[in-house]
């Protein structure tokens, strides 16, 4: 038996440390709330009716079926008794480890007003992936059948709070649906006169982007008829819509029956716990400020990837939570337990290696960093496909999802239309 | 403006009745629960993790948006008022129609006890479908982390009560899950240690089919490792298991976590309340007894198509509840309408051409009954495939599931393996 390593969460970070080790003297763990893998880059065309959670999932098993030093758990992690090496879950079972790996993750941050989510749902899931495009489909059938203008336009406006890369990329998927998709669809409403609004804090959109690609994105929503609203500051959400302060300082208030949320993210709650056995310092975001190996301080068998990790890139500015970051991070954290196996040794910190920043705004339609090199157009678009195409873990959702955006391309349809779950709205 | 007619129901009765009067002057509106046609016939293959949802099902909105004298609606189906002629709808709208088409459907029947259905899923929408999938794949999980063995047996085996041909899809791909997809993917527990009820007060499985084609598909369950249990009397489902009634008249328990109903439809609330309006005559099942030309008696303007409609065939028998029926149903129903547009016709009875039966129990194995002929195996299953390709209703769809079905025939993995919504088990 080799040294016993859980992997905890089997998002990127978690899976790529964990395919590392395929062949590591070692005896891995992973344990994930969920039997599968979530390509989270295209939840997005999930919530939007292009694609089936299962296009862009794999089976956590499945994929590591072939692994004999690693096995697969269904549980969620609640605590930890660090001093003790001792995981405990939800369920009360408890691991004992030799080495630790936390890759949880990060969950929607509603900014201290949880009460938000349920008028203003967030992308994180599965589940409210499906719960967001039961929204946005239903809207257009309730405003179909309306009979008072003013609710059929409460029901044609969509919010969407948050102009990050899911939000831009909500925005966009939108706009799309309401003049192309559903064109034809209706015959009391035309789905071309829904209101897109984008809110946000910032003075424009993609703020995490180079400024020439930010303002070629705005310009790729405003083709779309998405309305961009920089400089806001959102103070409410409730069943009429959102209310915000607007970049003059006054109080507005958007009527909308569709708020969708793209705020922010923030530790989940293991995390916090974590943070606390441990006395590990965090940032204001809660992340755990990691040693340049990514171990937390003072406990070298304990190391951290991807969002919930909390480090400088070379430029002194923290690492994004995206998964570049989280899959290198992974994959690092993987082959330094396996150099320390032989003992102690001096190991080089975690580089980052930025290959770039992709975000999607429509057909044709893309912003891109790579290598340095800014792209934005056609092209953009082009490497977004191939690039999103070729990260799918399993080659079986690769071609299913090329043959869904295939038919969409030249049909413009989305074959995932389904509202699904209860139908209670008001 | 054409005489208005109202379709209650998007299923194959309602869609093949609309699809049929996309020339017709008439004023035609189509309501369904469901923003979407779903193939039920493909519903098990969700269940058993082969398909997603979106995969077997086509927007309505989408399939009829080039027909223009048709509008969709979303809405259920309440109460009715024959004399004004003025359908009511669960959200209080009111809808006065010339020509009514109903065609509602079935749900599932528990034989009274209704209670059962929280601790055995049925297999009638989607929803129920991804429940059956969480359930089914859930158990492995759970058995994977069970510590004592009586235990991790209960959690090994799954009980289906009914052996018709959803009875016997479920019990199959089942077979095939604990046999070959999951063979490799756990280390405490053998998947292929499953065991496999089939449950049935029948003297024998598929009790509609010929006999020689029932044996064919009974050999086939049993090498795929199903026990099938004939002759039995299901008399309570709990937390434990199935309680039943064996051949010989005693009392048995089967320990299992897994229970799934395939044991037989009903009327629909809305079914009992179009009976009892127009007071017509039902059959022992709820079915309205309809006229040899599908309208209900005393109230010619009104069609009933489907699994609601009860109507003997040529052999005196009552014609069965599938697809077929209802397709030659609603077209039947719609042409008769349009016909008589032009003032009253003595027209021909409804005949129905009876194509043949299939059923599907394994890769390479199924049991046909076409045009008179009796097939099994390789060839049954090969017809199988092909028609319930050509029977979807969008080409995309199509594509899709032979790309899934043919990873699945190479790989024997099945694509859609998720556990989603709230996991909450015992």
């Amino acid at each position: 038996m080799g040294k016993r390593l859980i992997i905890l969460g089997g998002g990127f970070g978690g899976l790529y440390a964990a395919r590392e080790l395929r062949r590591a003297p070692l005896d891995v763990t992973l344990i994930d709330r969920r039997n599968f893998h979530l390509f989270q880059p295209l939840l997005y065309q999930v919530a939007t009716g292009s694609l089936s959670p299962a296009d862009i999932s794999a089976p956590l098993r499945g994929i590591l079926s072939g692994q004999k030093n690693t096995r697969v758990l269904l549980g969620e992690a609640a605590d930890i008794d660090p001093q003790a090496r001792r995981l405990i879950l939800k369920d009360g079972a408890a691991f004992d480890y030799d080495y630790l790996l936390v890759a949880t993750g990060s969950k929607s941050s509603y900014f201290g007003n949880d009460s938000w989510s349920e008028r203003a749902p967030s992308l994180k899931t599965v589940e409210e992936a499906t719960a967001i495009r039961h929204k946005i489909l239903y809207a257009f059938e309730a405003a179909e059948r309306a009979g008072v203008p003013s609710l059929r336009r409460a029901w044609l406006t969509f919010a969407i709070v948050g102009a990050g890369p899911t939000g831009v990329e909500l925005a966009g998927a939108l706009g799309e649906i309401a003049r192309h998709t559903l064109k034809h669809d209706f015959r009391s409403i035309r789905s071309e006169d829904a209101q897109i609004f984008l809110l946000d804090g910032s003075s424009h959109v993609l703020p995490s982007y180079p400024e020439d690609l930010a303002a070629d994105a705005e310009r790729s929503l405003i083709r779309l008829g998405v309305q961009v609203r920089p400089g806001v500051r959102v103070v409410g959400v409730d069943a009429n819509g959102v209310t915000f302060q607007n970049q003059r300082g006054e109080s507005e208030c958007l009527i909308a029956k569709t708020v969708l949320w793209a705020g922010g993210v923030t530790v989940t709650s293991f995390g916090r716990a974590l943070a606390a056995k441990t006395q590990a310092p965090t940032d204001k975001q809660g992340r755990i400020r990691v040693n340049p190996d990514l171990t937390i301080p003072n406990w070298p068998e304990i190391y951290v990837v991807g969002d919930l990790a909390g480090l400088d890139g070379k430029d002194g500015k923290p690492l994004p939570g995206v998964a570049q970051v989280a899959m290198q991070g992974g994959a690092y954290a993987a082959k330094a337990i396996v150099r320390r196996l032989d003992g102690p040794k001096q190991l080089k910190p975690f580089h980052y290696f930025d290959k770039g920043d992709l975000a999607v705004i429509g057909r044709g339609a893309a912003v891109a960093r790579i290598f340095g090199a800014h792209l934005s157009g056609l092209l953009a678009w082009l490497v977004w496909l191939f690039v999103h195409l070729m990260y799918l873990v399993q080659f079986q959702n690769r071609v299913v999802v090329f043959v869904q955006w295939g038919f969409q391309y030249v049909t413009f349809s989305r074959g995932a239309r389904l509202i699904t779950g209860d139908i209670k709205e008001e």
